[in-house]
Order: C-alpha cells, then sequence, then structure tokens
C-alpha cells in the first residue's frame, strides 16, 4: 500500500508546494519576455505537465545564488519529485502511452477512481483504493470491478480514448460498484452482486454519453448522473423484497426525531467532517476520510481545502435543519457538498474570492436540497445518492452574472484548479495586451490623420478644385482602389508625362 | 391604502378605456401618414408608455369638435391621467431612475409584487399589498422581506439591471417568502422564520438565472419556476416532522370523497372565482381577491379579464372531475389557471380568438394537471405550489402550429397583452406594407424594362454597336464602377481622343 | 377482419421477401450504371414505395432465364403485389390522396393506430384493429375513438399535413383511448368515459408538438411521450378514489413475492413473447399478440424480428431480477422491450450487426428500467406505461461513438428498417465513390505536375533567368491575376514593342 509511505513526505511538500505557488504568482506578472511566447502558442502549456515542472524551475533559480546551498538543491529536488507526482501527473501519462495495454488499463482505473473527487491522478487513484481496503475489502473489490468494466465498456464502445485515459469513463463505475455493494441487504462476499455490478457498469459509458449528448448543449460536464441514475435504477428495479438482490431498507420519517441539545458530541461532529469526505465513496470510517483528503492534497491543495469547507459546511447545515444527530456524525450531510464545494470552487469556475464565496454558497445550498431529496427518495426506499450534488452544481454552473469576476472555464480547459487559475490569469493578461495593443494602434492612427491633415495644409491652394474631388473620392470610394485612382489622377493633373512612364506606373497599380 | 381610493375611479376607467381602446383600432389602420414614420424607426414606440399617452391624445382629438365641452375636457384629463397609471407605468420609471435608491428599490419591490400576475405596475403592486395585508399581516410582511431580498441579491450577482428593475427578480421572492409563511405549521409572528425565507430568497436569483439559461435557448421565461423549486426544496427538506420548521400535515387522499350534489353551495361557489385569483397569493379571502382584480385592472384589462376567465375554468373543471367541494371553494382549483390564462391569453401569444380559445384550453389542461400534480406532490407532503401552471404555459408556448394566427411574441418584445397587440398589428402592417411595396417594385422593374425595350426601338441606327455595348457593360458591371467605366468608353467613342486620354481613363477603371 | 386471411400469404411471402432481399445485397453492389443515376437524384429514391417494386422487379430479372417458367410468373406477381402492401405503401398513399377526405382520415387513423410499433401501413393498422376487436370491443371502440379525434385535433391545430398523413398524430390518441379503458375502474361500456377520453386524444397533438420543439434539437422523435403523459396525466388527476373516473387500485410491492422456480409454467412463459407484443396496446390474449406478429411481418420483416427478440428479453429479464411470475406471463416485462428493440434495431439506427447487439443491449436496459419505474410508480397509484421503453430508447439514440458502424439516421429519413438500410447503403457508397474520385483527381492532379517538371525539363537554357523569375511570380502571385501579370511581363521581355500595343494588352487584363 503506497498510501502510508506517501503520507510521509506530504508535511514538507506542503510547505513546497505552496512555495512554488507563491512563487509563481508574482513571477507570472514580473518574467514578461518568457511568458509572451507561451502565450502566442498556448497549447505546449494547456498539455504540459512537464511545464509546470520547467515554470516552477525557472521560477525557482532567480531567487537563488550562483552557488546553491546543499539544502536549496533538496529543495530543488523535491520540487521536480512533486512536479512529477502533483496534477494530472502528465509526465507520468505520456511515459504510459508507451507501456504494455494492461499497465495503461491499470493507470486509467485509478485515475478513474480519483476522478469521483475531479482528480485526474493515478497516485491519488492508488491512495483512494488504499482508502477503500481499509473500510470494507469486499465494498473495494466491488469498485475496483466497476471501474475496470466501465473502463473496459468505454474501450468497446469506442468512446473518446482522451476521456477514458483521463478516466472520466471510470469514475461512474467505481461509484455504482461501490455504492451497490453498500447497499446491498444480502451481506459482503454475495458473489452474486458482481453480476448487476458488471452489467450497470458496463452501461455506464452508455448513460455518460448520451447525457453528455444533452449537457455539452450548454457546456455542462455530466458528474456522477450516471451513477446517480443507474444505482437508483437497479435499487429500485430490485427493492428491499426481492429475492436475488435486496436492499437495504429505507423509509421516510413519521415522526419527530429526538433531538437534546445537550446530548451533541462535539468531537463526532469534528469527525464529521473526514467521514463526510469519506461518504462520497460510501464510506463511514474517519481513516478512510482521512486518507482521502491525503489523496486530494496530492494532486490539488485547492481541490483539498475546498473538500474540507464543504464537509464543514454540510455539518453545519444539518445543525441549523435539526437533523438527526447520527445521520450528520455519519457524515450524511457532508459528502454531496463536499462535492459541490469542489466542483464550483476552482474547477468549473477560476478560483477568486467571489467564485470561493460563490462556492460556499452552493455547498449550504447542496445540503438544503440534499435534506429535500433524501427525503423524497425515501419515499421510494431509495438513498440520495449524489442527486444533490449534481443539481445544485449544475445549477451553479448554468447561473450567469455579469461581473467578470466569476469566469467559467471552457469544458475543454478544465483540468485542475491551479492549472485552471493559470489559464484564467494567462487569458487575463492576453486580453489586457489586446487591449493595450489595440489602444496603441489606435492611437497611432489618430496620430497618422493629423500629421496627413497637417501635410495637407502645407501644401498650396493652386489645386484645391482637384483635392476637394479627391477627398470626395476618399470618403466614397472604399479603401485601397479608390485612393489609387485619386492619386493617379492627382499624378495625371501635376506631371503629365509621357505614355510609357505613365503606363509602368498604372502596372503596379494593377 | 391606496387600493379602496382607487375604486371609485373605475367604473369611469373602464368605459373610457375601452373607447379609446376601440377607438384605436380603426385608427391604427387608417391613419397612415403618423404611423409610416413610427414604423420605420419601431424603437420609441417599443419603449414608450408616454408615447401610449400620446397616440390616445392623438385618436381623442379627432373625434372632437374644435371648441371642448366641459366634459370632453374632463374625459381628455382622465385619459392623461390614465395612461400614467395603466400598463407599465413607463413615465413613472423613467422620472424612477432620477430618485433616491431607496425609493426605486421600493419602486422594484412593488413591481415585482405585481410580476407574480405578469404586470409591470408598482400602482398594481401597492394595491396587491393591501390586500395582502387585508388578508394576514404576517404573510404581508414575509411577502415583503421576500421581494425585498431577492431584489437585493440580485443586484449583489449584478443580474440584468433592466430586469431587476421591471421586478423580474421579486416576484419568485415574493411566493417565497409569502407561502413558506403560509405552510408553515408553527403558527404566525414566528420571527425564525425570516431566516430561511432570507435565504431562500436571495437563492431565488440563482436558480432563476440558471433556469433562464436553459430556457432561453427555446425562448421560454422561467415563469415562477424558482419559486417552485425553492418552496418545494424548504418544505421537503425540512418536512412536518420537524423541529425549527415544521410544515403543516398534507396527505394523500385514500377514500372517497363524500361528493353530494345537493349539498353543492352556488354563491360560494361564485366568490370562488376571487378566491381563486386570490390563491396565486395564497389568500383564501374573497375580498383579497377582488383587490387583485382591480389591481390587474389598473394595469391591464385584458389580463383582468383573463385572470376571471381562468379561474371560472378552474372552478367548472374542479365539478367535472368531482373533485371535494371544500377545495373548489377554497380555490385551489383556480389559482394555477389563472396564471395560465394570462400567460397564455394576451401575454406570450399576441391575443386574436384563436389564441383566446387556446388560452381557455390552457386552463382546461392546466386544471386537470393542477389535480395530478397535487395528488403526486401529496405524497411527499406537498402542496401542488405552481408547477401546473409553469408546465402548462410552457407547454402551449412551445406548441407550434402552421397557421399565423397564433403568433408567439419574442420573449425580449413582450411587455403586457394592450402594447403587444398593437406590436403585433404594426408588425403586420409592415409585413403588408413590405408585401406592397415589393410588388410595386416589381411592377415598376417590369415597366421600366418595358419602357427600356421601347425605347431602344424608337432610336435610331447608326450609334447601335456601340449602345449594345453599353446595355451588356451595365447588366455585368456591378453598380458604380461599371457604370464609370461605360461612361468613359462611350466618351471615347464619342471622342476620340489621342492615347494619352485613352490612358488616364483606363487609370481610372483600375 | 383481413387478418387471417392474408396469413395464407405469409409462408410464400416470407421466403420470396427474404430472396429479393438477399439477392438486392450484392445487386446494389454490382449494378453501378443503374445505381449512379439513383444517387445523383436521391429524392425519387426516398419517398419511392414504388420503386420497391421496380428495383425488386430489376433485381428479380437478371436471374431468370429469357422464357419464365409459370412458376416463375407466379412469383413476380408475388413481388409485385407485395411491394404494394409492405413498406409504408407509398403507391396507395399516393392514391389515397385523390380520394374522398373521410377515406383519407380512415388512412390516416389506420395508419395511427399502426405507428405505435412504428409502422406507416393501413393494412397493418386494420390487422391491428382485428386484433383489439378479438381482445375487447369496447377497449378497440375507445382506442379508435381516440386515434380519430387525435388526428382531427391534429387538423385543427393546423399540424404539419405530411406526419399527419403518416399517422404521427395518431398513434398517441390509440394508446390513450385503449389505456383509459384499460385502466378505468368502471367496467366496460362505461359511456362516459368517452368524453375525457376524446379531450385527452384531442390535447396529444398539443403536447406532441410541445415536446418535439425540445427533442428536435436532438434530432430525437417524441415517441409515445405524449400518451405516457397524458395516461398519466388522467389516472393521477382522478386515482381510485374517484366518483366520476375511477381508476383501478395500483399499489407498491411491501412483501416478498412467492416465487418457487418449481411452479415455473415453461409453455406459459412461451405464450409471454406474444402477449408481451400484445401488451404494446395493453392486451393480454396471445392471440391477438399473434395478430400484431403478422401486422408487422407485412410491413417489416426486421421490425417484426426486433419485436419477438425484445419479448423475450424482456421474458428472461423478468426471470433474472425474480420477478413474480404473474406478471411474466402477463407479458409486463416484455411490451417496453419490445418497442425499444425495434427503435433502435433498424428504425432509427441503420441495421449492422453492431446496432443488431446494441438494440439487445438496449432490450436488456428496458426491461432494467421498467421495472424500476414500474415500482416508482406505483407508489402514485400508476402503471408503468410506456416510460421505460421512451427513456431507454431516447437515451440510446443520444448515446453517441466513434465508430461508423452504428449510424443513426437522421430524423427526417427515417422510413421502416429496410428502406433505411437501403438509405445507409446508397450513402455509403456514395461516400466511398467520392473518396475514389477524390483520389484519382489527386493523382490526376499529381500526373499533371510530374508532367509539367518534365516539359519544363525539356525546354531549352537559353531564358532560363526569365522563366525563374516566372516560377517564382507563379507561387507568390494568388492565381490568375498574378499569372497574366508575369505573362504579360515575359511578352514585355520578349518582345518589347510599342507603348500602345502594350496598353492594350494591359486593358485585357482589367
Amino acid at each position: 500500500m503506497p498510501g502510508p509511505d506517501r503520507t510521509k513526505d506530504i508535511p514538507k511538500n506542503i510547505s513546497s508546494f505552496y512555495c512554488a505557488l507563491t512563487q509563481e504568482l508574482p513571477s507570472a506578472f514580473q518574467s514578461k519576455q518568457e511568458q509572451q511566447p507561451l502565450m502566442a502558442n498556448p497549447d505546449p502549456e494547456v498539455s504540459g505537465g512537464g511545464e509546470q515542472k520547467k515554470a516552477q524551475g525557472e521560477n525557482a533559480e532567480p531567487r537563488k545564488s550562483a552557488v546553491p546551498t546543499c539544502q536549496q538543491k533538496a529543495k530543488a529536488r523535491l520540487l521536480l519529485l512533486l512536479s512529477y507526482i502533483s496534477g494530472d501527473m502528465e509526465v507520468f501519462a505520456e511515459w504510459m502511452k508507451k507501456q504494455f495495454f494492461l499497465l495503461q488499463l491499470l493507470d486509467w482505473v485509478l485515475r478513474g477512481a480519483a476522478q469521483v473527487m475531479f482528480v485526474n491522478n493515478p497516485l491519488s487513484g492508488l491512495v483512494i483504493f488504499a482508502g477503500l481496503i481499509l473500510q470494507n475489502r469486499w465494498w473495494a473489490l466491488n469498485g475496483f470491478v466497476g471501474t475496470l468494466f466501465a473502463t473496459i465498456s468505454a474501450l468497446i464502445l469506442q468512446q473518446s480514448r482522451g476521456a477514458i485515459a483521463a478516466g472520466l469513463y471510470g469514475y461512474n463505475g467505481i461509484l455504482v460498484g461501490l455504492l451497490m455493494a453498500v447497499f446491498s441487504n444480502a451481506g459482503d462476499w454475495y458473489w452474486w452482486l458482481l453480476l448487476p455490478n458488471i452489467v450497470m457498469s458496463m452501461t455506464c459509458p452508455i448513460v455518460s454519453s448520451a447525457l453528455a449528448s444533452i449537457n455539452s448543449r450548454w457546456d455542462l460536464p455530466v458528474f456522477t448522473l450516471p451513477f446517480n441514475i443507474l444505482v437508483c435504477l437497479h435499487m429500485v428495479a430490485t427493492g428491499h423484497y426481492n429475492h436475488h438482490f435486496p436492499q437495504v431498507l429505507i423509509q421516510p420519517r413519521t415522526e419527530l426525531a429526538n433531538i437534546t441539545w445537550a446530548e451533541v458530541d462535539v468531537a463526532k461532529l469534528f469527525t464529521a467532517v473526514p467521514v463526510g469526505i469519506g461518504q462520497v465513496y460510501g464510506c463511514d470510517n474517519p481513516w478512510t476520510g482521512g486518507i482521502f483528503i491525503v489523496a486530494l492534497f496530492i494532486s490539488s491543495p485547492i481541490t483539498c481545502a475546498h473538500a474540507t469547507i464543504g464537509s464543514a459546511v454540510g455539518m453545519v447545515s444539518g445543525l441549523a435543519l435539526a437533523a438527526p444527530f447520527e445521520a450528520i456524525y455519519f457524515g450524511l450531510w457532508g459528502y454531496n457538498c463536499v462535492l459541490a464545494c469542489i466542483a464550483i470552487g476552482g474547477m468549473f469556475y477560476a478560483l477568486t474570492w467571489q467564485v470561493h464565496l460563490l462556492a460556499i454558497t452552493c455547498a449550504f445550498f447542496c445540503a438544503y436540497l440534499g435534506s429535500a431529496i433524501a427525503n423524497v427518495m425515501s419515499t421510494f426506499g431509495l438513498p440520495a445518492c449524489t442527486w444533490p450534488f449534481c443539481l445544485s452544481a449544475l445549477t451553479f454552473l448554468l447561473f450567469t452574472t455579469e461581473t467578470n469576476t466569476i469566469f467559467k472555464l471552457p469544458l475543454a480547459n478544465v483540468a485542475y484548479p491551479e492549472r485552471n487559475l493559470r489559464f484564467f490569469w494567462k487569458l487575463r493578461k492576453k486580453e489586457k495586451l489586446e487591449r493595450e495593443e489595440k489602444e496603441r494602434e489606435e492611437e497611432k492612427k489618430r496620430d497618422e490623420e493629423k500629421w496627413r491633415a497637417k501635410e495637407q495644409e502645407l501644401l498650396g491652394n493652386d489645386k484645391e478644385v482637384l483635392r476637394m474631388e479627391r477627398m470626395d473620392g476618399k470618403e466614397n470610394g472604399d479603401g485601397m482602389e479608390g485612393k489609387h485612382m485619386n492619386e493617379i489622377m492627382i499624378q495625371e493633373g501635376e506631371m503629365m508625362e509621357g505614355a510609357l512612364g505613365e503606363v509602368s506606373s498604372m502596372a503596379e497599380n494593377v
């Protein structure tokens, strides 16, 4: 299990990553010469995990003196290492392309496992699987089977190879697999369950593709809608009273919950935060939740921060709406808010403080919606799944405003919050440069016009009549042709030379 | 309370307004000279509440003799006054723009209150608030808070200023505020309720904006969908069994209602019509309903008429579907039909008699749908809200037909039925004129061609060859250039000058 | 009843139709000369039921010897007859256009009855009505009234005449009429039922048109969604406890069904296949189902085959998901799969073996979804109607893939599987020809270039310098003008004539 091994490096990584990040911010605005060519051709930028390394290396250099100390060298090496394992591990993905197919498939499966949290990182996926094994081996197996078959099905159905490689066809699979196991009433290691698990996972890419056809009209992602649809489908198709695949019994609340504020357990409320993150994968073990936090941090600290904020917001909302304490402790108020807060806070919007506030608003809205949907679904014996997250995030992504501090990234440019932010900054800078360029050009034009007006004033009055015609011609004619024509006419009037000379000047105009 | 004061003028207003209206109809087709410039530049027309006054003044004038009697003077003054307070009070809105911000906000809040009924008129809003206070002060307060905070939230979220000023962000707020108070089981003056009220009202603009992103693809309004979503959200998230915000208990019907036709109370059936209009705001007091009718009449008699028709249709449908009499008396069968009938009958379609029939059909469909949705929602302990209205009106707006008597107005041109109607007539007239213009032009062309053919026949044969070339050149050349070339060529032919002259003419052609 | 009469011809028809079909396959690729003109102008092809006859005739001819035997003559006549009654009976439709209006209306009603199964064939419609009468005369009457009034309503609402003539406004009407009678708890011959029946049927075109406005954005059909919406509307608006229009009582399952595998009746399982097809129209009589199979076969054997496969898949799914045997015997697991399998298997996709597999997958998905929706709907006392079919078919039609073996037909070109297939083949062939044409042209170009290069090599070296300039000019100049200019320059260099001659040559270039 590589998870625990990696965690040793984390404390160091945290500081260094933030260092790199904070260094980058001013440097992005200082180093004009090196940034400009990137802007002219943004492609290597977008597809460059390796570029991130380079940029960090470049940024790190000027700060250092000519002779780097031992500690500085170590730091540089750490940063390099970090660039390999953080973000979406582009270098690794490139290297993977030349490997054996089964290895590639494993990479896709791991990325799929992490994509539930919008993380496109196989290392995070590995850590997440570690957390799942810690929670329940049978569930982890089902999750793995789900991811694997969803990915295979996407390959069979000839879906976009890029999307498969990013794990975008796997994340619904892992959720389908996990949650079918979680909500099965047949107990663990009921091997028959793998059958509907495989069937449902393999249906994932079809539903994903169909939903993408609709959502793409508004440039929206499908989120975990395929998972929601398919798990609800399976649960309600079989139900609690089924011989083959019975589901746990879920019933609507029909009496007042017994809530005594004196009984509230503050320690449990605090553990509700990691548990809420764990509940994204249906896990109620706080350690598993903690491992998931680590997995998020590896790829993107911003994602990690918003996940924690979201879970906390969910807990607070639960208390505000007088939810039974058990549900709050169990993380049921957290997981949707976690996802909603990640999605809005930097993932699909470029992170500004307004967007940060919007993400928190969305988390509150999601908590409210979560309670509502849970009550509605319980009528059918269904859990809320991640419907609240999907609906609230879609609502907040459809929302439009006239301010330019809330910038929704084009779906094709969504990567991870840190890269999205850089994309946003560059776009802004490019716009600024273009605006300046335009202004400069306009100024130039105005100067030219002034200069011309002066020049004409300086010319004598003996050809005034001719010139009046000329001005008319300039105004009526469309650009070059009219201009040339007039010039020739003037030349005619002014010079009156021989025929051959005339001809040559005309040939030029042709 | 200005409502009762105004009602005194109503009987007079009715006749005069209709007079003005009926006068306008023929005059719109007679006075060609004064209409044509308006058509060439329709903008001042569209943005002209003041123009309405002017038009009425103009229409009124020719009817009068040179020396107006005292009565006629009074009538003219009444019409002028009427033009200031009816329709969308454009003059007032213009005047408001220069006022203190809080006054503006009040204007927006009042317009928001009236926009529930598609009325963009602060006076109607004031009358409606009067009706609400008559019904229940606590509800009225909640409604006011809802409208206020929804409008403020829209300002914070930088939504379109024009839409805010028209009250389009307030009407969902007032409904959210009102209905949350109406369905709360905690009794009146439970001050904590203002908290979720403010939260939900402030969420309104987000949901409105998100829904508008979807609906605008089909050029559809969002109606009261945000209100429906948010109130259902709040009610089902908390439910009847909640410590903080308990809701009234709503349960599905599980036995045959006791309906004896002998027991039907005809008087109560008749009061069900105004009660149905009052139920749009959740009010069961027939006087409140009556006040609302007045509020509608101030702005638009067509709206008022369709509201009444809608409510009556709802009542009849209730009887046809064997609904319990209490529900009918309580106006529960009316309010959705009221809104649906207003929306289709002249608001989003231009009113023709076919559209009028369509509006009545829509009201019947809406009543049916209302019963269905009420039964479905009761399973979740929810009221029907205005879902039936939204769904039926959207259905009837999505409906397309090949007839041109059913004309759906572009969403940007929707104002109030009377203005919509004028917009529609002008469009028709413009189309007709254009068609006639085209026909005339075509005729002209044909005449010209004939004339030319004749002219050419009459001309002598000595310059035949030259002229043939000329005609060819005119047909082939595109406009000015070709013409110049031909003229020069003709000069050439006529004068036969030296090589230099030749060159200069050619230079022009270049 | 023409159904039984026709069945006598079926055994012969089967073989001959398949013969014609299998002959056509190779011939479609062989007879290049006769196919090419069709491709240049595909319109007569698309609108040609008569063309099918011709094609079959053409295909049949080369196989025969110069002197046809008696048996061959009979076969040819049979094929001709077959072409008149199979497919969408285009010839008959053309002939109908000149008939009395009531006859036309009858044609539209019959086509509407068959369109439930995507069959645009009045003969099939007649057979289907025969089946319905065999099942229950009251239901048949209601179905007829529904189709009739839906068609009339579409005429009143001025919908597309072509769509009405194809029965596309009738099929929802027949289902509305039938199922309202089937689910009515008031017993047969309760004449009042015709009232809501007529109202709901007449609403069909409005709902159809509205849904089409939405679905057309994704080039999707509306399927039986209007029927689902309106029947559910009627049933839930009235409910079981209604004085005027009581519905049968449907309640959710609340205990374990008693399933003993020893009790399974294999014969009944086999009859479940035709019963499943019958249940599309709400009929549980296996003979009625058998008649429907005949009706499908008349128009399109592919449709017929997929209907049978779909019904079988539904039955198997029911067994797999531990459904009560009674529900399976009753065909409730079959009818949605029947429709889904027909829709995907050749109707909206061109039939390839990948599409065939997709159709079977869709049928399984539909069965699963059917169970889920039935359970959800039972909470509201509603049957599943054909929601599962609509949702699953829409999902599978929205699904996109990068393979070109799954070709979704443009909605305007959808006819019946056999014609769709021909359309697809022709498109493929056209593409292939175009590709070949392109390749040939490219080859030609390359050859020309080679030839030119050689020619230039062969030319003498005395004008080398001049030519170099020429080549440069050709590369820099944009096409004709540059070329001419260069040529003139060269002429200049070569000839060196007088100024006037020069001028004239230049004038030509202008």
